[in-house]
């Protein structure tokens, strides 16, 4: 039988450390197939360099969890009595030195339970290394990806047909919503930014019930489905009525930008090389000074998750990897632009997985 | 000018650390009335219990943070050098020997950014005496919350409505999120339970695709809308058919320890007073042994949050306190059945911000 610790076994040992801990999160669904509500009780699954791995899980959750074939010892607790002798339980039944954690997803209160129950356990965040198994996708994997943007691309196409002036930023945040769970999403990937005028050149914007768009606006929307455990991502910048000769310049680079980190994207390119490749484009343009962001970070259970396409970033490209190709420019008071891809490295070369056109859009007044 | 730090500072005091530190979360939102995506950017704001406060902030979203007035010093970051500078100047400006935290909101890879600033800091979970500052409630919180509720009752209505035997769990979870959203819903307050059969035992079972509801089903539903950054939190068991005696009997059970939850609670109760109310009703029932949950928790900008409605918690409920009030008994291999309604501490009693009929339904085949 497989052993489905393996790849966690040979992290904890290149690493150095006795185990790898996990929390209910994107690694631990990829490994236990299921995905627990994060909450206030904790539940976390050790796996150390050797031998059967060992779990503290909620009794509450004693009946989801025995469907999953756990192949170690559970030590369960319940709300009355509290999780600290099932942290101790584990501690002496699972003997400890060190052990490597999700640093960006395991919270602090199941830090300090596994450093009370070990004493001196050695915790050290090695994010990067857990997360670094999720960056290949298996085929079934990129299947619920490719769902995922499926749902969010007839969604805004959905969504684009009915806008038009006089609508409010959260009247299409809405219809937005409504249209993705109507196209089928099971959840979002995170909650969508839907951003007009002076509010597009905040790269996190919130959507207004104030804000009416209208003739000049940009008008920015950011979103994405989840299904299938995975996320999509695309971004899409419109115009409201003519858009100024700036603003068709600004798009236009925007746009360029994106088609040379799309063409930049081959295995064995960096994450570095992606950035550099969109970024150069846009700091040779007149809007040098509305850069904000890096192009854009890896895509899978989580919405931001690695690798990160940064320059600076050496991480080479495998096939297999998604991440989202998304340079931007925004001018503070004024408005910003967006065009956000998610991108599939090949055997050759790479295909975006999101397909929107990308030519400027009108929205007639 | 008010100081919004003030009960921070008295926290800190009280707590014998020199200051408080929040990220992006529920007591950051109602601190500083803005929600930041939670991400892999550390953004952290730090509270002494005298002087300005400071905080550390991605260069992303100065723009967001520049509308919020922060009367401190800023340490801001860009993706390409990382943060470990802006930390070290915050430690640098803010010298601190102890810091309280949220442990259920922070991560580690926070904890470890401060604590290799600051070197030495003593970082205390402190959960609770945060997360207890937004126990009450303001009639402005109170007022979100219960156009939350509103929304999820108007969108249960709506489903129950068109629910048949033959669909499967996830098309009635589909209809159920589209509602919710169609009806004005910002967000889900958590991904809904829709759970019939055998899948309604598992207090956080997921929705099944190829699991048909039919004749003498128990259906579970247990969601919520979010609004005005408040949760809502319902549940509902319906029957598929006519309900057998012992479902009949169980469901009775359950709805007269709701009403025993209910009826203890007042100015001046204990948490433990209304757990072992609804839990005593639940014992001293044939089905004792289907226990699986404590009575509830708090709900706010958070659906898990204190008071947890537990036995041994001593936690005097204050007026405009607000908390679920979901006893249940669950049969492994047979089926649950959960009501759950969103109780609120009066001036003199308690009323359900909830209003949803908990008379025992019946969809026809």
């Amino acid at each position: 039988m497989t052993d489905r610790f393996a790849e966690y076994r040979a992290l904890a040992e290149a690493l150095g450390v006795d185990a790898v801990a996990l929390v209910p999160g994107p690694n631990f669904a990829r490994l236990m197939r299921h995905e627990f509500h994060t909450n206030e009780r904790p539940l976390v699954v050790v796996i150390p360099v050797d031998g059967p791995p060992a779990a503290v899980v909620p009794n509450l959750e004693l009946g989801s969890w025995a469907a999953l074939g756990f192949e170690g010892e559970t030590f369960d607790w319940r709300d009355q009595t509290g999780h600290d002798a099932a942290f101790a339980a584990l501690a002496a039944h699972l003997p400890l030195r060190s052990v490597a954690v999700e640093g960006q997803v395991m919270r602090v209160f199941v830090h300090h339970a596994l450093r009370n129950a070990y004493g001196t356990l050695d915790i050290r965040d090695h994010e990067a290394g857990i997360g670094a198994l999720r960056v290949v996708k298996t085929p079934e994997e990129l299947a619920a990806l490719e769902r995922a943007v499926a749902i969010s691309e007839a969604a805004l196409e959905e969504v684009l047909h009915d806008t038009a002036p006089g609508q409010t930023e959260t009247q299409v945040q809405s219809r937005l919503l409504g249209a993705l769970f109507a196209q089928g999403a099971e959840g979002l990937a995170f909650g969508p930014i839907v951003a007009a005028g002076d509010n597009s050149a905040r790269p996190h914007a919130h959507a207004r019930p104030d804000y009416r768009i209208g003739p000049g606006d940009a008008l920015l929307l950011d979103f994405g489905a989840r299904w299938g455990g995975f996320c999509a991502d695309i971004t899409r910048t419109v115009f409201v009525g003519d858009p100024s000769a700036e603003a068709r310049e600004v798009y236009d680079t925007v746009l360029r930008a994106n088609a040379a980190g799309h063409a930049a994207t081959r295995p064995g390119a960096t994450a570095h090389d992606i950035d550099d490749a969109a970024t150069s484009v846009l700091e040779d343009s007149p809007f040098a000074d509305r850069i904000r962001t890096k192009t854009g970070h890896g895509l899978g259970r989580d919405v931001h998750e690695a690798p990160y396409i940064m320059r600076g970033n050496r991480f080479v490209l495998p096939p297999g990897c998604v991440f989202t190709n998304e340079p931007g420019l925004y001018a503070p008071g004024g408005f910003g632009v967006r065009i956000e891809d998610d991108l599939l490295v090949t055997d050759t070369a790479s295909r975006s997985l999101t397909t929107f056109p990308r030519e400027l859009r009108v929205i007639r007044c």
